[in-house]
């Protein structure tokens, strides 16, 4: 990088915020897991939409390509750096607006974390529709930007359902403000929507207006055991046709040894497949649950908490996986959907497949059985190089195969670019470019993301 | 238009479907309520996506611009052709197919109307989330892409919110399969919300994924009588925040006059506003209901129906106001958003300014509670031209000085493209044209609609 860039950033947003040390860059080039590794020439923090701004039209007219960092939890190392490039961090967009409680909505900087939005809709009595386990690091941006679901989307949806207004500044410098006080708008194209999942690439969303929800009145969640993959997917397909879903979670057992070994949480239950499973609602709704499960092939007595700390105990297992995946190193991780009548062939054929690749590893199932919306991840997997790409491209095929996509909810990232073809069309394909040509002709933003 | 042009379009879709006759064309140029005109050269009927796609090759390369049909209820006369346009219409493309129940989606043409999805939905044991009073004509293709809502938005939102893949063919003829077998699917653009919402701007919508929903086993309705708007404000927002709201609707009184007079159905409940609400779910809503209105400020005993004939006799009223609205004439018609806070004012004051430009005028307001979306409509209006072009844009103006959008859920059409910069930012604007741009550079289709 040559000496006036970095100058000119740092008049910008100030020298304080501007940095070329080895040790801040290499930390902030490696993904989440710890698997991939990229390399940065600068780290630049704006902290107004206006500084984004000039940020980005001094490196596009220097030649410099943008990677944009929120809090780096992507999962397909969305945020990793390929080209020796500037990074861009949101974390000083940091502003929380007072809820507007009659129009259920706050408006928040793209740096707040999902932590911070979720306690500051909790004090106006409302909620926000998504959470997840990267909850603390995860920012709002970053979460709009890969259109990131999580353990609440057979309840509200995913973040595109929660975004009822953004700020974006695009690659050339113009600043966007797509807003309007009420969410019911068809003045126009739906460009919000377009951002939503653009994983960076058309602009950097610097601002969002999110949708709250009311609080259900009562709660009740229960962990229950089966012996059989199709009859925890035949009891999970009639909690999510029910009134008052809020979450419906699989854990397999294999998930379940990981987090008694190594965070000390016991399952609740006993059988090979689990499904954690919370209606809510303004009835009670612990009658709805008990002729779901009677019903049910269960292993076992559920176990079904009535109250908070209950049911904190009950989320235990489910939250402490994400702990526990990196014990023996990088997991490699597969975020899919899959039509629910595929998933048990699905299971037992990545089983087989992983077996052929890697004796050792441990694949782990789990995720969120509404959507059919799978998280497995391969853990103790010590492949690397051609012979990791060599499992990753099989497992990506089979689930080309079952009927699936190659991303749920966490986006292509650098990861998947090369297989954004078996989910989608080549005429799909050159739209999505010919929108990336409109907004960023010179592809310098978010240059690895996305397209191979 | 040139003789070949005419061959052409045969050669591609049969002669019985391209029609030069001048009756036919009239009656396809004027817009749902007979207030706007156009002309058109010819029409021209495919029945399959290629065959769409050779008809804009074929019109692109005369020079010929396209607007698109679908089953012309635009309320902004958004299918009026202003340039002696091909008209392309979408009626032959009525394929049905199979519900898959267990992913609850079934696949359509474009040109199946409403009531043909809602009928296919229903022989499933299925519900579509869309319904409004032209369901008979309207088609889902042309739903899609003006973002229709609706009466049963508070409960399952508009078009975008149904709409899981889509067929389109873009203006160059590339034909786009945006499809997967499962809804949670974040690999790349969702282009599908793009196409939504572009009102035929962007590319010409030929088959559509929807996404369907459970039958709610418990239904109440309830009609009931306010003397103040704002008191009906804050009861519906209670409802709007309500598990299983499933309706929500304002009718004021000058439309129940109307609907007396001219359809004779008369209003089942005394007062200036009606609001009509329905609950349900799997649990018997009816205690909830009467919990919610035994805080509500009622002018009398609230009308409520338990069983389907009496809830079928609570709407009449509500779906009596379409019928009634132009016994006068082509009725001014306003489609708008605004916070809760503000509707009463905005009603107020929308009224004197009606008074004062048309003093015969009957102002007519309902709509969708729930999400602050009005239908104003101006019955015995005689102004046209200049006067009403006056009136038309002083509403505008008054819309947006209390915070609303100038469209909520009829998209913007021929009618409202003068005023999209009331509701958007100049960038915002600039976003929508290199969208457009990237997509339609010749501007050749649908070249009327949304942009100025």
């Amino acid at each position: 990088m040559t000496e006036p860039l970095t100058e000119r950033l740092a008049a910008i947003v100030g020298a304080g915020h501007v940095s070329t040390d080895s040790d801040v860059l290499t930390g902030r080039s490696v993904d989440y897991t710890g698997r991939y590794r990229g390399h940065a020439a600068a780290l630049v923090r704006p902290a107004t939409a206006d500084e984004v701004a000039e940020v980005l039209r001094v490196c596009r007219d220097a030649g410099v390509r943008v990677t944009v960092q929120g809090g780096r939890t992507s999962l397909v190392a969305g945020t990793v750096p390929e080209h020796d490039d500037v990074l861009l961090s949101t974390e000083r967009l940091r502003e929380i607006g007072e809820v507007d409680v009659t129009e259920r909505r706050i408006h928040v900087g793209a740096g707040v974390t999902l932590a911070d939005v979720q306690r500051a809709a909790t004090a106006a009595g409302l909620v926000f529709g998504v959470d997840l386990a990267a909850r603390d690091s995860a920012t709002v941006g970053g979460m709009a930007s890969t259109n990131a679901g999580g353990l609440r989307t057979v309840c509200y949806g995913n973040m595109s359902e929660q975004v009822l207004g953004l700020d974006v500044v695009l690659p050339d410098g113009a600043v966007m403000h797509r807003h309007s006080r009420v969410r019911s708008d068809n003045t126009g194209y739906d460009l919000a929507s377009l951002f939503v999942g653009a994983e960076g690439t058309l602009g950097v969303i610097t601002g969002l207006d999110l949708r709250l929800h009311p609080v259900p009145r009562h709660r009740v969640t229960a962990v229950c055991g089966f012996a059989d993959l199709d009859a925890l997917i035949a009891t999970g397909r009639v909690f999510r046709d029910t009134d008052g879903i809020a979450a419906l979670e699989l854990v397999d057992a294999r998930a379940s040894v990981l987090t008694a070994e190594h965070a000390g949480v016991n399952a609740p239950v006993e059988g090979a497949w689990q499904l954690l499973v919370e209606l809510a609602g303004e009835t009670d709704p612990t009658e709805r649950l008990a002729e779901i499960l009677a019903d049910a092939e269960l292993t076992g007595e559920p176990a079904v908490g009535v109250d908070t700390g209950a049911q904190q105990r009950l989320w235990q297992g489910r939250e402490a996986i994400a702990d526990v995946l990196g014990v023996y190193g990088p997991p490699l991780k597969f975020d899919v959907s899959l039509p629910l009548s595929t998933i048990k062939d699905f299971a037992a054929d990545a089983e087989a497949l992983i077996a052929d690749h890697a004796a050792e590893a441990i694949p782990v199932l789990f995720g969120h059985v509404g959507e059919g919306n799978l998280h497995l991840n391969i853990v103790r997997c010590a492949l690397v190089g051609e012979a990791e790409h060599a499992l990753y491209s099989a497992m990506m095929a089979l689930i080309a195969r079952h009927g699936g996509n190659v991303s749920s909810e966490h986006g292509v990232g650098t990861r998947k670019r090369e297989y954004v073809s078996m989910s989608r069309t080549d005429a799909d394909i050159a739209a999505m470019k010919a929108v990336k040509a409109a907004f960023d002709p010179d592809g310098y933003l978010n240059p690895a993301v996305l397209f191979d």
